[in-house]
């Protein structure tokens, strides 16, 4: 028996709806494999979704919101008041993933794990106030085991509320000042990297910001150094909003949802997530490339091949969003086009 | 004065409304260029449809679909009836750019220039029939002046009639068997490369059909090698519908209409625009770079910096159409999101 909900077994993608998608993609009248990774997708997305035309009308995106003790390091372009800031202008709908959610008439869903500095409660914001953000790490480990077991569980709450309304696409987005100095931490925990490789501008370091970020990640490694488990690290060195989207791309994967990864502090939730329970890998679609240099690094990790590689740095899942209609437009073709026989056209030459 | 209808004046774009479309950026609760290629297309879209908020509503696609004399060295994977079959699949929905544009709401508007065999005219088919195809350039020059001209002007009047609707994006889509061989052999002439670089698998030839391909493309040239103008080498070695893209690009400029230029085939077009009319450069945004090998040295030829890169090779302008969404959730977040005044969010430190 597993200790705990994390360790379960996910979904098995089902082989029947893979073979049955990959007929019927044979069938259309293009060329084979014309449609590249538009096509490539289907099978994958039919065997998750047991079923031969794959559908992603109900999308639902969570944004985690989460502040980080290390930002008092001077690791970020912005102050970390921003965090709070922007928990009003995601359910004021100025923010770009609000806008994004809008056009692509997604649900929008806001949690704020907790924020440094007293927040009044904001209508359409979930407060779940587990601390005033995370522990400066390089004073200390980032999270207690229970506080980092409800962020992970804050995470499978909301894919549980997505399931509820029959979601078929789940995005996770982060906003946190300081992110992806955590994110960067925690990557090289895991993934035995130099900061050098995996520190980057984040929302705008110049090159000495990017030293200092590095030099401070270096202590922080300096300071936990020993041998860890996933879970380990994770309470050393992660973020609330981290753990929350570790714990949903689990959850996905357990009931059943396919997700939609976004950019590189989402990918080492998703690395984490994969370390946790290496099953979970077959519901991850990786939606884009970002700026972030650490980012590529990540991708190459999970041997992901996202779709989009648009220069985005922004997080709060909007590359994630941005890559929704071209996997939307890939069902669609896959549903709408007509078959050769259909046609009357002729099939390739001998 | 101009000789030529496509020598005349290109719009210019409005540096005024791209300043504009600048500052507005510069104040969006984001940090700056988060974005990426995403929000650096918008002063350019601004500049061209002189306004600080540009949309891409109202989309025209039109297919024009031309035979190839080529086709009769074996240089495809399909056989020349295709080129016909597929123009009832075009108007019936059935195939890719049908499907894509019904997602879109775009109008579809589909030309025969000249097929080969005899076809009964087709409801929702414009039938021009300069000719049974072109003629095979390895004997002679694929189309007299005359013809050439007729091409061209077919894709300024496409252009004219999407004016007609407002369009506020142009897509110009191709189908023709054997248009890749077509597309290459011009491409060479007019980059003075070799077939061996640009000569790629097409629809799905297997190494010995590329040589085989590269080696006919290789005898054209010899053929007709001499010094021609653009013009010159579009009459000898170009296609009906690569003739009528070049056309549409131009009145497209001129007419001012941005275009989201799509493959392999639609880039050489571009290119051949560009020589006749240096200025509509300006109005050219490149929608993917695609898996036909050739299509990358073209790109860079025209320093295009594409936004996707799916592997996609089916052509019929569906490369552009799936990048749609993407300028469409551009303009979106340039219009929709808050500025750090109005959601009251700190601005960058320092």
């Amino acid at each position: 028996m597993n200790r705990y909900w994390w360790e379960q077994a996910c979904r098995v993608p089902n082989e029947t709806a893979r073979q049955a998608a990959r007929l019927r993609n044979a069938q259309l009248t293009k060329p084979s494999g014309a449609l590249g990774c538009i096509e490539a997708v289907i099978p994958r997305l039919a065997a998750l979704q047991v079923r031969e035309r794959p559908s992603l009308e109900h999308v639902w995106i969570a944004v985690f919101a989460g502040d980080h003790g290390v930002a008092e390091e001077g690791v970020s372009a912005f102050p970390q008041s921003v965090t709070g800031q922007m928990l009003a202008n995601f359910v004021n709908g100025g923010a770009a993933i609000g806008v994004l959610a809008r056009q692509l008439g997604a649900t929008l869903e806001v949690i704020d794990l907790g924020t440094a500095g007293a927040l009044p409660p904001l209508p359409g914001v979930r407060h779940l106030a587990l601390g005033p953000g995370t522990r400066n790490f390089t004073q200390g480990a980032a999270m207690d085991f229970e506080v980092c077991q409800r962020a992970l569980r804050a995470g499978r709450d909301s894919v549980e509320r997505a399931r509820e309304q029959r979601t078929e696409l789940f995005i996770g987005g982060e906003m946190g000042i300081g992110n992806t100095t955590t994110a960067a931490a925690l990557a090289c925990a895991l993934l035995g990297c130099s900061p050098h490789d995996l520190a980057g501008p984040g929302t705008g370091l110049d090159a000495t910001g990017v030293a200092h970020k590095s030099a401070v990640i270096e202590r922080a490694l300096a300071l936990h150094a020993g041998a860890h488990d996933t879970l380990g690290w994770m309470q050393r060195l992660g973020g609330f909003e981290l753990a929350a989207l570790t714990g949903a791309y689990i959850a996905c994967a357990q009931l059943g949802i396919v997700t939609l990864v976004d950019g590189f502090i989402c990918g080492v939730a998703a690395l984490c997530a994969i370390r946790l329970n290496p099953a979970c890998r077959d519901w991850l679609l990786f939606a884009h490339c970002s700026a972030e240099p650490g980012h590529r690094t990540v991708l190459q990790a999970l041997e992901a091949e996202p779709l989009l590689d648009l220069g985005l740095r922004l997080g709060e899942g909007s590359g994630a969003a941005l890559a929704v209609p071209l996997l939307r437009l890939a069902c669609a073709l896959h549903d709408g086009m007509a078959t050769f026989d259909e046609a009357a056209v002729a099939a390739k030459l001998g």
